[in-house]
């Protein structure tokens, strides 16, 4: 097996991944006229915000592990993890330009937003735990989608633009796609470069699927929350109704 | 207090620190003509092994630290730590080049050497639990002597010179001067910059002074230990009598 | 509101939890005469062996945490985490009386079985991380449904019994429902004990919430396993066709 | 070598430890008719409080090493830390009754005393590395000497007695001797039943010898600081001149 075979190989296991995903019931909903509304992007954002915090922090631990480790692989996560650190302000920038958070950025706090979802929270643990147990290669199966994702949510950004969501309030959807261009070809490569053996791979697959899946189990609970909202059976993101 | 006035004078205390280390009965013993030899560098390495083995990872810690911090400052740690990596490495190759590592740098186990002294358990254990508690800014005050601390070791060079360590056996402690003189500007810029109340600097100092302390310790260490293995009171480092 | 009205609800909720989760499908089959076999009794305890290998750790993490912590619920912590220590072993036992395992137990590796499923890998993650942020109280609802699940899962051990499971290698299931009920009731007196305000009950309730529908994927994941081993699609568990 | 042998051992290598540690200066002015004063025994039991307070956390943290351990020590570890639980508060309530604290038990809070001395720190940053890294039965070595302490501290106690400190007001040291009588026979048991290898013992020993000559480290400290207080080049500790 060579590797670059196998990068193309956990592409098309990506996108078999991604295809799976859809889930009918709710994309039906979201494609009907009138049935969503900017608040939906709201709470997509503030989920956003919630992982994306902890992401170049897990990111690091890896580099943190006690074992040896190749000092190349202990660079390229310390340096993704640098690149990373702060994203999650994009989110509170684009709550903020889109009319949801009425503070300076400046004065933001976490205590500004409800927590995290039950479904973000279990990503979040689980992200923290593949990068401190198991095989430290693995996050790199993260990155693998997380990097490239951009290009599977193209459809996304173009409903929060119908929804009337500004450009300029869409910054960690845009300029992470173009952030992340050059952070997915570094992930490729950090692939190819590090893992070694099956298991490797075999670990690194099974982190892009799990945290694939969960990911997708936020994005229902940000849909499910919106139709609750939406019906008036839960007061969580009342702040959102101006 | 303005902040540049406060680096000068943690510069005083590190002075006042240094001064009172200096252990005159060991100093008096190392100075003795024909007292020590080349062995008394290969434990000295074999110590700094150990402890540059965990500041990297130690020095990430810190911007995995759950409460918010300012971006600015976990790309320092983060960077910090990216050039940090692997320097232990420099000490195994020291090692190899004095002539007390017979295999190849590639092959080389953590095993290949004696597990580390008391006293670098207890540095290691500090630079840990600096990192991962209390204040986050804290562990500045290791970096502020540690990027400074070849100023103070000339004399040690000169000595290890005197014992007949040739210069390419000296890596570690030469080509990290150079390295440090931009990361000792670097730490005082970063000190200046995030330091904002008294109990910062309070307790960068701290950190500083305990970490220094802890280092004088293992120095010490380090001396008695190549006094048994003189005086043939310990085989922990029998094989470095070749 | 009062606390015993509490318990009460958190009951009916659990309730209801444990009515949405019934899938549907996979029950439908389960019941099918003749398609399922002891084969899924096997899967079941190897995923089981997994999650409990880290109760009684992440239970005794709950009390090491850095803040104050009433005494009381420390100890509460350390005992329940005593007694439950070692109970992975049982699902051991009832693998080798089974007849799927043929080491001795002294012998026995984690290595003997294969990995964690990525669905226990999400539970165990989610477990530690609840364990280790947030409310400290709020794992104690992971033990609400925990100690009392059984409960729930009689018709599962009557199904388990039609495979031909004998009663000796049921040791998990049927000592710990004796155990389990005592544990049950002390869980109830600590939620009442140590829960104090809305939030402290709002964190119990979403941690139940949440490790339960974690814990009913691994249940799915479990059968979906069978299906792929009956089908012969995956080699996973190859050793158990014996 | 036996293993009973080995404690006996153990037990003179402690002895020939606590030989060494006597500090001549330090102990000829402690002796001085008049030099100390009760406010040296304020500054003990706030040290005391620091590190004890992490005492049953890091035994605790013991048990929650990811390796597979031996279910009964496993048990050993939660048992020991659940007994060790909340003692910190008897050197509060000491500090009450000597007379150096005004508020009502139930209302202190850790901010209302100093912060640990730096080689407080020091001894909690070990306790929490042994107890998290290496050898897990490392830590029965602190256990080893900390439970029989209070043989060789019996003149510590007479001493505050002479100083006017009221028995009411020792209970973290009267009581403790007494609970520890029996603490000390658990840890020769258990070190008798888990230390297996050599390196096993050895480990057992560093920690031991580590951890005693930090702690008296923290004695040298909470004397120097006394002095410091006496001649009121300090003002820390203000506070305790009532």
């Amino acid at each position: 097996m060579t590797a670059s075979k196998t990068i193309a190989e956990l592409k098309l296991i990506l996108d078999d991944e991604m295809g799976n995903l859809a889930n009918g019931d709710n994309l039906e909903k979201v494609l009907t006229p009138g049935f969503v509304d900017k608040r939906l992007y709201a709470i997509y954002l503030i989920e956003t915000y919630h992982y994306t915090y902890h992401n170049a922090r897990n990111q690091a631990l890896v580099a943190t592990r006690p074992e040896k480790l190749d000092a190349r692989y202990m660079k390229y996560c310390l340096k993704h993890a640098m690149e990373e650190t702060g994203h999650e302000l994009m989110a509170v920038h684009d709550l903020k330009k889109a009319g949801f958070l009425q503070k300076e950025l400046k004065e933001f706090r976490d205590t500004d937003l409800p927590k995290p979802l039950m479904t973000t929270e279990v990503l979040i643990a689980y992200l923290y735990r593949v990068s401190t147990t198991g095989n430290p290669l693995a996050r790199l199966g993260y990155s693998f989608w997380a990097e490239r994702v951009y290009e599977y949510l193209a459809p996304l950004m173009e409903m929060f633009t119908h929804l009337g969501v500004e450009k300029s309030a869409m910054t960690f959807l845009t300029d992470h796609s173009t952030i992340d261009a050059d952070h997915a070809e570094e992930v490729d490569r950090a692939i190819n470069m590090f893992a070694k053996t099956e298991q490797d791979w075999e670990d690194i697959e099974n982190c892009m699927r799990t945290s694939l899946r969960l990911k997708a189990r936020v994005m229902d609970s940000v849909f499910e929350e919106f139709v609750k909202l939406k019906k008036g059976i839960s007061n969580r993101y009342d702040f959102l109704n101006k």
